[in-house]
């Protein structure tokens, strides 16, 4: 007998995913765009009718705080609810709304728990209309500066500060915790195929990938296509490709959970009749190793030194990114383990490929997620789909565990 | 002893080159642009300098004529002044300026022939701001619809109809030979590092490389490159990389002449963080031998079926064009080579391995060219570069020739 209501989790489901909806049951919803406003004031009246005491801080997130019976740190709980351009419904509306469903529950059940608990929507985790991404679970924590934030643009020279304003989320609170959170927890979609091919319900996430972004520029002669010979070419593209080919393969070498990735790869001139001078493409390693992330690096170089020397070709290569692997507390994995045991869904400890807002409040405080299954791994397109008993299963385990990190003084959990 | 003038010759090729002059010593001269209107300017005084009747037709094609002797079928000669976005002095321009200091010689040495001698310049031989290339040439002999020419527009919309009218040569003149002309001759740049490499002044070209220009287009699954195994993804550019690779090694298996390029590709969503759900890329493939090139279309097929085969994508190929290999007249090869013979200039009977006015002239007429060296075969850049003596001994045997097929009646050529 499960904890929360699965069919008034289903009709918030519905209500979220109809603002904004694409006509493919996706969700285009970016960040602080005229869709985003209206699912945030669907999201403030479902927290006033919780009779929460609603916060909006300068950078429009949004927080709800349920008051503790104890004056203790609270359990910070929620997701973000913008969307990838043409995107799915589940990524990370669903974990806003888990958190949601908890909080209805400890309403109608009467849970009282020692800490109060605060919900949040965190602004601009996506990163496709202003940069960078995870702005607001960023800021949060003091890893971006608010007014860097506030004075990004879109592609129509929008800044972020303006946005915010359109839509009337420019909130006065400062960014950043008045008060440290004890904890904080997160459901996400897998957005991989990890959990279905084990066939597991939960994923008790331990840690975050490391991860580097890699450019790499090769120069080649641009040339006509027609009377120059092949042994007289250096064709960017062709020592480009080569590096895409050692790039798919060297994951196999590298570790287990390597992945690797070329994403991004433009062609200059890019005329069907000139040889390609200039070719400029990126590279995306993650390991949960951060050795095995450098190693790549080398070999990524190594690889385009043999490529270019074959064809004659020169190249730079930058590193646009890095961030170590991020390790979630031992005590809040714990606690999902703990919940999902006692809800009889199956559960696995595993790792995420991708960052998440949890991922930033590692820094600050004893974070953690639970992952619910992707259906063949498909996110951020508009076919991204999770089965709704999995869904339902995850939002049981995610109140669960936030009862333990409330603590309810009946022995699951709370003060540490 | 030469019968041109060398330093008439570079006078003219100095005050030409510096109309659309670039700060590199290159040309920015696109087809019917404001400079292309003032080099047209200079071409017309020039020609009416000289006597000739000037006639201008419907696509600004400008014709300058030298009466003959007798009453036969005019020798036609010359090339294009319209140059590539940021391109090159020699491209095209060497050949107006060749057939114009001929007739400048004939005038002067008092050079009768017996068939008229008709001086061209080809509007739109480049096809950078408006398509199709060639498009002058090719309406002349029929291959294009004059109407459907006139309203083909550039990137900002103009119409060539209204950048003919911008530039004052909309002539009146129908398009098309009243009379078809007896032969046809150009000179151009090689294009490429053929006669350098060879130590050669002169290319007597016997003809022009057949041609297939193909796109294929490579269809994987978008996913985060994060959460995504290696295992189960559909990397569309990972299957285009092996093509693009494949490509450049075939070459070398099909034939000696032969050329494969890959000049175009394009990725979807080329974000650095997704994994490529569509790949897009041309193939060039050039060859003498028209079933070569047949047989390198069915090889890129079967690259792709197996690079997609791996990788688990999908593809589409189609031809976005074909021409066969032009054959030029062995009457003007032969008169090339007679006339380089003359002049004391080492010669070499070679292919073209792009297309060029007189490749469409090739259909009405006896055509053929005559090749300069290219320093390092570069082209369609501001370095292209040909020694001056190169030119110049390209003029003189330009000139020899050119009185070769007009005939002076002293047994060097004329009517055939």
């Amino acid at each position: 007998m499960g904890l929360i209501d699965p069919d008034r989790f289903r009709e918030s489901f519905e209500r979220y995913s109809s603002i904004g909806a694409t006509d493919r049951e996706g969700l285009h919803r970016l960040a602080l765009s005229e869709a985003d406003g209206r699912v945030r004031d669907e999201f403030v009246a479902d927290l006033e009718e919780l009779g929460l005491s609603v916060r909006v801080d300068e950078l429009g997130n949004v927080f709800g705080r349920r008051p503790g019976t104890e004056d203790l740190a609270p359990v910070l709980i929620g997701s973000h609810l913008d969307s990838q351009p043409k995107g799915g419904r589940y990524d990370g509306q669903l974990g806003v709304l888990s958190a949601l469903e908890t909080l209805r529950t400890f309403e109608d059940e009467g849970v009282e728990t020692e800490r109060p608990i605060e919900i949040v929507n965190w602004t601009n985790e996506e990163g496709s209309r202003f940069k960078p991404a995870l702005t607001g679970s960023g800021a949060y924590v003091g890893a971006h500066d608010v007014e860097t934030v506030l004075a990004e643009t879109d592609e129509n020279g929008t800044t972020v500060e303006e946005a915010l304003e359109e839509i009337g989320y420019r909130g006065t609170e400062p960014v950043g915790p008045d008060e440290v959170p004890d904890s904080a927890l997160e459901l996400h979609v897998e957005q991989g195929p990890a959990l279905e091919e084990a066939d597991r319900r939960i994923g008790v996430v331990e840690g975050v990938l490391g991860m580097v972004w890699l450019e790499a520029t090769v120069r080649g002669d641009a040339d006509h296509a027609g009377p120059s010979p092949m042994h007289t070419r250096s064709d960017a593209l062709v020592a480009a490709a080569d590096v895409v080919t050692a790039v798919r393969r060297m994951a196999g070498r590298l570790d287990d959970d390597v992945v690797t990735t070329v994403g991004e790869l433009t062609v200059e001139p890019n005329s069907v009749n000139v040889i390609p001078a200039e070719a400029t493409f990126t590279v995306d390693v993650r390991s949960y190793d951060d050795e095995v992330v450098a190693g790549a690096v080398d070999r990524v170089e190594e690889e385009l030194r043999a490529a270019c020397g074959r064809e004659g070709t020169e190249f730079e290569l930058s590193e646009l990114w890095r961030i170590p692997r991020t390790e979630f507390a031992p005590r809040v994995a714990d606690a999902v383990e703990a919940a999902a045991a006692g809800s009889d869904s199956p559960a696995m400890r595993m790792t995420s490929g991708a960052g998440h807002d949890a991922s930033y409040l590692a820094e600050l405080t004893d974070a953690g997620m639970i992952f619910v299954p992707s259906v063949d791994g498909r996110t951020h397109n508009e076919r991204e789909f999770t089965e709704w008993e999995d869904a339902v299963a995850g939002a049981e385990v995610f109140a669960r565990t936030t009862r333990r990190l409330a603590g309810t003084g009946d022995g699951e959990g709370g003060r540490r």
